[in-house]
């Protein structure tokens, strides 16, 4: 694409670096943008630039936060003893909105992952230990791993688990298995076989 | 969805204020922008306000431009003594693409829309009669219409023929017909009805 002026291409260079943007998308935004007045492109870009400046990671948890201690880790409602541990801020709000958890979070920020040279010391596993052997806030019963059923999630998994159970605490996983709605024939042998091995007693519910 | 932050959430509702963008995929960017640098996400603003603050149109085509006059307007390789009216600055690029045309432009900004609240005096309608009747900056001979072929389009067509038959130029528009690798029987009847209305003496190239 051969652009008209180089302003413009610096523009679409920055949006086509957004994931999953590509040139033609980019060159979409920057034209809506350009169309846009003066004022509100200085709100957009502020609001984008508060991101960096204005956000905060919560203090025990490690999820976005307009302050030091997220609403779940400060909310006295929540139960203290159990913490689920998730990848990235995203499960936390996909967590949230079955409204099934009570408890706390800890986000690990990534998985365990050679190729992406993410390595243990890139994730927040120090401060989950931490958390645990210090008590902080409250003793904890129970960890629930709730990472991606991919290989980099069961190696975090296995390592997490080997770095729990000294600790004394449950380590307990999210239930894999058919998804509500999905029909058996086109499930993987390997979750099949999985929500078979883990088949529970029958409920009405 | 429930976000965890006001600030993220304004990020979000900024990002998914672009066309075309979703909640999901601006929440997708906000955290992607989130994990840069902060001097990435500064440069990433920065170009996006140079949009407003250093992007100018040129003065005679009206299509973007880093300085008074575009690449082509300013260059004397074109042909002056046609024009093109477009609609917008993507299909000049779309056209130039082409590499098939040596004419300049004349960007509209836009077509009559009255749905969308666009008239005639939105459109820089003026400044293309202005630069044939002044001779600007060459006496023009042609104008092509390359808008869309919707009925925005071709009210846009209609009007713009009807000013411009009594200044004396040649007016034309693109060749509506079938896509090069498209099949027939898949095209609808009008463009079909058209392309053998309008069929051209049979050549090889």
């Amino acid at each position: 694409m051969n652009l008209p002026s180089a302003i413009l291409e610096q523009a679409v260079d920055q949006l086509s670096s957004l994931p999953g943007v590509g040139k033609r998308s980019a060159l979409r935004y920057a034209l809506h943008l350009m169309g846009c007045k003066e004022n509100e492109v200085a709100d957009f870009c502020s609001a984008l630039m508060r991101l960096k400046t204005d956000l905060h990671h919560c203090k025990i948890c490690n999820c976005v936060s307009d302050t030091e201690l997220c609403p779940v880790c400060s909310s006295p409602k929540r139960q203290q003893n159990i913490i689920c541990v998730v990848e990235n801020v995203q499960e936390v709000m996909a967590i949230e909105n079955t409204q099934q958890y009570r408890g706390l979070y800890h986000v690990l920020g990534g998985v365990i992952s050679p190729i992406d040279g993410v390595g243990i010391r890139d994730l927040n596993i120090e401060s989950l230990l931490r958390r645990i052997q210090e008590s902080y806030p409250a003793p904890v019963d129970e960890v629930i791993l709730a990472l991606p059923t991919t290989m980099e999630g069961d190696t975090t998994n296995f390592y997490l688990n080997k770095q729990l159970q000294p600790l004394g605490v449950k380590v307990t996983t999210i239930a894999r298995g058919i998804a509500v709605g999905d029909n058996l024939e086109y499930a993987d042998e390997i979750t099949l076989g999985r929500a078979l091995q883990h088949r529970i007693p029958f409920e009405l519910n």
